[in-house]
């Protein structure tokens, strides 16, 4: 992909936020967003499959990160590498980036299509890990179980890192919910 | 409900997962499905939101079952009257059930926009324990780690259930693979 396109897709990413924002999610069309940037829909449609899809950009790079940091996690246990994995993704939830996911996540909440795929891309990240583990010689149930752990211990160490007021950051929090769940695991 | 209307919502369903598995999810439409048992396709969308929801017919039986099951769960801590829930739902998957459940899973493991919709069920499925846990005095992180963590093993232990020549019973596997999550928590 050229600079020029990479350009458009960021300025169509950037004016979609902004309308769902400003307008709503649901009022705001492939048409409006392409052109707030001065392009057809068409051009709309050749960077993003449809209009949710702007919400999921990063799905790709997180995955990407994910595969590597599972494979270099040290560890024993598949929970341990797992949630290893999860905590390489402190370099993307960076505390720049922690605004901007305050508003996406509100326009996935406010949206149950969104809310949708959103669970779709977690359940793609789950089974992201699960290959991985298997990958490093993880067996069933064991290896399905760390990795649907681990997107928890993801979803739920994002819930808190959006909250407002919250300083601590993604690695922080994603450990602390890891030890939070073998808690939980050991209590009862 | 009356009782016709009762009669037409499940031969709609049967007439649905016939043609499914005969002819593929994609190439049957909602106005096949009405064909097939003699009524109009606005008929079928009175019953059915959209195809896909035919394959999610049981959500609300089993949200009601498990919001019971919560409630009335044995246990001190909020995975394990979580996963007390889940048990109950084996009035609901029992063994007559199985084979059904079978030819299910594979339409969606074949559909993304099934799975989409699974997934968006479980999740659902999720936040239904995840209040019936903050009702019974469960704080946060653990309310939302022991209700998703529940639906892990949920989903766990049908795909273990459904797996062609397994026999143990849905509590069993529900059980064994709570037993396994807590191996895995306590083991690296």
């Amino acid at each position: 992909m050229g600079r020029w396109e990479t350009g458009t897709r960021a300025k169509l990413h950037d004016a979609a936020m902004r309308l769902f924002t400003e307008n709503g999610y649901d009022q705001t069309t492939a048409a409006d967003i392409a052109a707030a940037v001065g392009v057809t829909e068409r051009t709309f449609f050749r960077h993003f499959v449809d209009k949710r899809e702007v919400l999921f950009d990063a799905q790709e790079e997180v995955t990407q990160l994910l595969i590597r940091g599972v494979r270099e996690a040290a560890g024993t246990g598949p929970l341990e590498i797992a949630v290893g994995g999860v905590v390489t993704l402190s370099s993307f939830f960076h505390d720049e980036r922690r605004e901007f996911d305050r508003v996406r996540q509100r326009l996935i909440d406010a949206t149950p299509a969104l809310e949708e795929r959103e669970r779709l891309k977690l359940a793609g990240l789950a089974a992201t890990v699960h290959a991985e583990l298997l990958a490093r010689g993880a067996t069933e149930p064991a290896a399905t179980l760390a990795a649907e752990s681990a997107i928890t211990v993801f979803r739920t160490a994002i819930i808190q890192w959006i909250s407002e007021g919250e300083t601590r950051s993604f690695a922080e929090l994603t450990t602390q919910t890891l030890a939070s769940l073998r808690a939980l695991s050991a209590s009862d």
